[in-house]
């Protein structure tokens, strides 16, 4: 088997790269990101997605998913690099950090890459602020069978440490676009879909309204919602009961309450 | 109108108490919990809950909603407090701190204080540890009209200001008690309800699920779900299309397809 470099130090340069990987500038700056924990890199191996680095902690259990996904990584040309628990816990941002991280490249997010046909169902957020709401939105669409998450407008980076963690590996098996709304528009025109909101406006209930597929799923920013023009461009505007005080819910929730229910139309 | 007090300085032992209340041990301690937001604040008062202290942003924008809350501590005896926006931030562990944030005395969440017939639908969670997930819970228990949240064994803190934050005031307005498996199941069953488990076991299609009312909605710990013999304790096992990789859905995300599910059931 070929070598594992083992470091040691917190001022080693390959500890304070990856470390920097954490960081959106950095993210962007160098076109790859990190993932943590056996079973998403597990995942994304079977997904066809291989680390660039390899970095397993010292003093871990042994397992036989991780002896394939090591010799994977070096049959690729990839690097594997042992170091102590504390220093991958500091690359991680966890106290208590999974045993093994890797590094990956980033994928081709442009909208003009995003073939529609093979699912029925797509999510698409706008301005969706928060890392973990963006990374549950790509599990829940790994749930549902969507082809991917189209991400319009200033939304939070998927490949940040919390989204790819909150997506549980989705981040690799459902394709990511990013877009403004006045590329994603026109994009959505040139071919099949109908684009539904989760609305109060002029809208029929969730349960009764006419999916049809290829079906996008579209939810609004945590605070705001969508912007009206973007609510009236839709082709169905659904409204879910809210029968409390509160006039919305969370949004990785209100996509996924549409997702299960455009599944249960469309499968 | 009564005065208020204006605080300065990071040093201040009242700015100090309630940065403490950040801390579990000192939220235990003291009996109290932090909440923020006029929109938060607001919905609590209308709940019936009004803060024994108020703590203002010297140069906020004024507003009548605030003005009302305002009079309303005072005419219940509390104290309102002026501060710095960065002092405040410093409270609410917040960059951008909303103008206004107070102190409640925490709820009897003793499940013996819970009367489970208002309500057709409760949510129930075991051994939830993200605050986040739990706030989401309550935000999705006030939407499905719900009674209330049961947090079974160790769970996260629900006075957090995480967990308040994300119920978006629905800590206020939705019941909420704690307690063991072994003190859950009893009580449970002195009374009319349905236990139902999210789960892959002997489990029928969460569609065509005969919900009853009172329905206990129960997900399970993030990582490890329910354990086997809180399932198999269940009176309905239900499970949702998983078409993906992945075998299970965010927490908070199973809990509301559940609970709009049901609501469709019950209402």
């Amino acid at each position: 088997m070929p070598t594992r470099r083992l470091i040691t130090g917190f001022s080693n340069p390959t500890v304070k790269a990856l470390r920097a990987l954490r960081e959106k500038k950095h993210r962007k700056a160098s076109g790859k990101f990190l993932a943590e924990g056996l079973r998403l890199l597990t995942d994304a191996r079977a997904s066809g997605h291989l680390p660039e680095v390899l970095v397993m902690a010292t003093g871990r259990d042994p397992h036989p998913l991780l002896d394939v996904l090591e010799a994977d990584v070096h049959a690729a040309g990839g690097e594997v690099l042992e170091l102590a628990p504390d220093l991958l816990g500091k690359i991680t941002g966890k106290d208590n950090p999974q045993a093994v991280a890797a590094v990956f490249a980033e994928f081709d997010t442009s909208l003009a890459a995003l073939d529609r046909s093979p699912a029925k169902i797509w999510l698409v957020a706008q301005a969706l602020r928060d890392p973990g709401n963006l990374g549950t939105m790509l599990r829940t669409g790994d749930a549902v069978g969507a082809g991917g998450l189209i991400l319009i407008d200033d939304c939070a980076d998927p490949f940040s440490v919390e989204a790819v963690r909150a997506s549980m590996g989705a981040v690799f098996t459902q394709k990511i676009a990013q877009a403004r709304w006045e590329e994603f528009l026109p994009w959505l025109r040139s071919g099949p879909g109908q684009l539904v909101a989760a609305s109060l406006r002029d809208a029929v209930d969730y349960r009764a309204a006419p999916y049809a597929a290829p079906c996008f799923l579209l939810v609004g920013n945590e605070s705001r919602g969508l912007p009206e023009e973007y609510e009236l461009a839709c082709d169905l505007r659904v409204t879910l009961p809210m029968k409390g005080r509160a006039d919305s819910l969370n949004a990785a929730v209100a996509g996924a309450v549409l997702a299960y229910e455009a599944l249960a139309h469309l499968d």
